[in-house]
């Protein structure tokens, strides 16, 4: 039994307290200054609002106010907030932080750095870390299809742990792992962020089919949808997923990597649990999926992110990222001009307010044949 | 401009005519003997029943029994048979097959050959032609996620052309390809029938989660669906294909293609169009999928088979030659016993009327690691 202390009471950071406290472990969920009213409800009826269930036996809620004494002594720490929260979570652990621990996320995200990289959301929050401790913390995230709400309804999901060191991956999916939250871990936490961050970048692409249907009159007198359009755009993305992970074994860091070895692997991670599971969970409903058609039905992303107010729109940030370090992959020799158009397609839509086009020729590797 | 009869007037077949007649060729459309209401309709009121639309600007419909003045003179025959009648339209076009026509089928099926081998219908087709022509004729077929009334209807579809002969996929290729029917053409066509025929398979398992959840009273309070679990066994269906793709470079007859060369190649093709996209199109609705949901209630698969009536059931008939082929493979050591545990599943359910339990625990290797 450990002692598990929860940053960010969303809906993702809490379920996670349904397998933790089934297990027996003692969970302390920690509110963020934009959690104060569902905090004050787990307080007083042990209700979660926005997951619409009473939280589970011994978990104890507490506000951001009292994060030094809701981390006081625990193991293992999991990382809640939203990818835009990566920096104040890191700044936020830094004074109560100590050798042993390690920290767990469940936000997907990317940060575009120098050259062309894209740094990992756990590798944000390491650099906020203190010097002395920060290589004495184990660090890891999840990958993989699952909404939060089945995940607090014990429905079965399957995820991943991603962590560079295989000890702690195993440490903590044995603390998480039960009859219905099946771990598969891995030590490519590298290519398990890329999954985790992109599948929502490119549901986003996947949406638009949605929105062009709708735009160009519905579904025909005979029924017809634009499922196919949809389904090709859903393999170009895996497709492209996998391209991503590829490039990125040519960074030093993902190099240093077992798995950076070996194309084929690359590939089939994509084509897994944390590339096409992940898609196809997202693309079933949900604001990713939503912003798509939103934007697919014409609308500019600062219309449609004024419809969705209030969500987190995190394939949008992703697309911004891809932006930034698109042309300096060019620059490098790693991507070459034609590769990704899909991807660059979100970027023209997102970032430059242009129209919901998909270039389907250049799909596909573009030459017409696979 | 050539000749093209499609035999079979179901709806793939027909919503081929659409491309074609678009293209400008002559386009003679002829009914099985199960197809004769529908070409009454066709010639009377040029209105084909199951499609519900108008057949495009000149196309022919013809009788069964007319199939000898269809057949007169064309460069393209369209094969759109159901997967049972791959024998049928062998021998239907065996009296009237000509050196140098081309044909391409649209069906999905395997037959298990010996030695465990999978026979791909193009094959079965080949086979009852007569000997001195059946090899100087082209034999191709298209895979990737296509619904026929979205076709039809003229919306963006993306598929690929499969045949051994690189000219014979380049030729058909241009004679079908439109400003909305996108074709990739490959010289692997076993791995894209492959795939195109597994999907169906596949698709039943996905469609297992949607039935469990309904035998456990459904969608619960707070609103849990069980997509996380339709999402890991779409993952799993996507590495099985890989993986049965892959095994079939071992079969002397793939393996003389240049893509059996590459393990990387065969991962990549489940990750694309043939795969992932097709089942992703399987998968959003069709009768598949609500198969895979009868028997996730628990219904047997000869009661789903008596409230389906009437429907062609193609994912249940892989299973069946999956159950053949199997215990060949592994008795050769080209599959190990834990292999394929999805697929095992499938037989246990359809052929050997298991309870539909997925075996969690054994998906992505079964190792509890990626």
């Amino acid at each position: 039994m450990v002692d598990v202390a929860i940053v960010g009471a969303g809906l993702m950071g809490t379920a996670t307290a349904y397998p933790l406290s089934d297990n027996g472990h003692r969970v302390r969920l920690v509110g963020t200054h934009l959690d104060a009213e569902i905090i004050r409800r787990c307080k007083e009826e042990g209700y979660h609002p926005r997951l619409k269930r009473q939280l589970p036996e011994g978990v104890q809620p507490y506000y951001v106010e009292e994060i030094g004494e809701a981390l006081a002594g625990v193991q293992v720490i999991v990382s809640g907030v939203n990818s835009l929260g990566a920096h104040w979570i890191g700044k936020a652990l830094a004074p109560h932080i100590h050798p042993g621990q390690a920290v767990i996320g469940i936000t997907k995200g990317l940060e575009a750095g120098a050259d062309g990289d894209l740094v990992i959301l756990p590798d944000v929050l390491r650099s906020e870390l203190p010097e002395g401790v920060r290589d004495q913390v184990g660090y890891a995230a999840v990958g993989g299809p699952c909404i939060a709400g089945e995940l607090a309804g014990r429905r079965q999901s399957c995820v991943v742990f991603g962590s560079r060191q295989r000890e702690t991956a195993e440490m903590l999916a044995g603390v998480f792992r039960t009859g219905y939250y099946h771990i598969w871990t891995t030590t490519e936490l590298v290519g398990l962020e890329f999954c985790a961050a992109l599948k929502n970048a490119y549901t986003l692409a996947v949406g638009l089919s949605a929105g062009i249907l709708e735009s160009r009159g519905g579904v025909d007198a005979a029924g017809a949808y634009m499922h196919n359009l949809a389904a090709a755009t859903f393999a170009q993305s895996v497709a492209e997923i996998g391209r991503v992970v590829e490039i990125a074994g040519r960074s030093p860091d993902f190099a240093a990597s077992a798995f950076a070895a070996s194309a084929f692997a690359a590939s089939a991670f994509a084509a897994s649990l944390p590339g096409a599971g992940d898609m196809y969970v997202t693309s079933v409903g949900g604001r990713t999926i939503g912003l798509g058609r939103l934007l697919g039905l014409g609308h500019s992303y600062s219309e449609a992110r004024q419809i969705m107010a209030g969500e987190t729109l995190e394939g949008a940030e992703i697309v911004k990222v891809m932006s930034a370090v698109l042309p300096r992959l060019e620059a490098r020799g790693v991507l070459g001009a034609g590769e990704l158009p899909l991807m660059r397609t979100l970027i023209d839509i997102i970032v430059h307010a242009g129209k919901p086009e998909l270039p389907l020729e250049a799909f596909f590797g573009g030459r017409g044949w696979l």
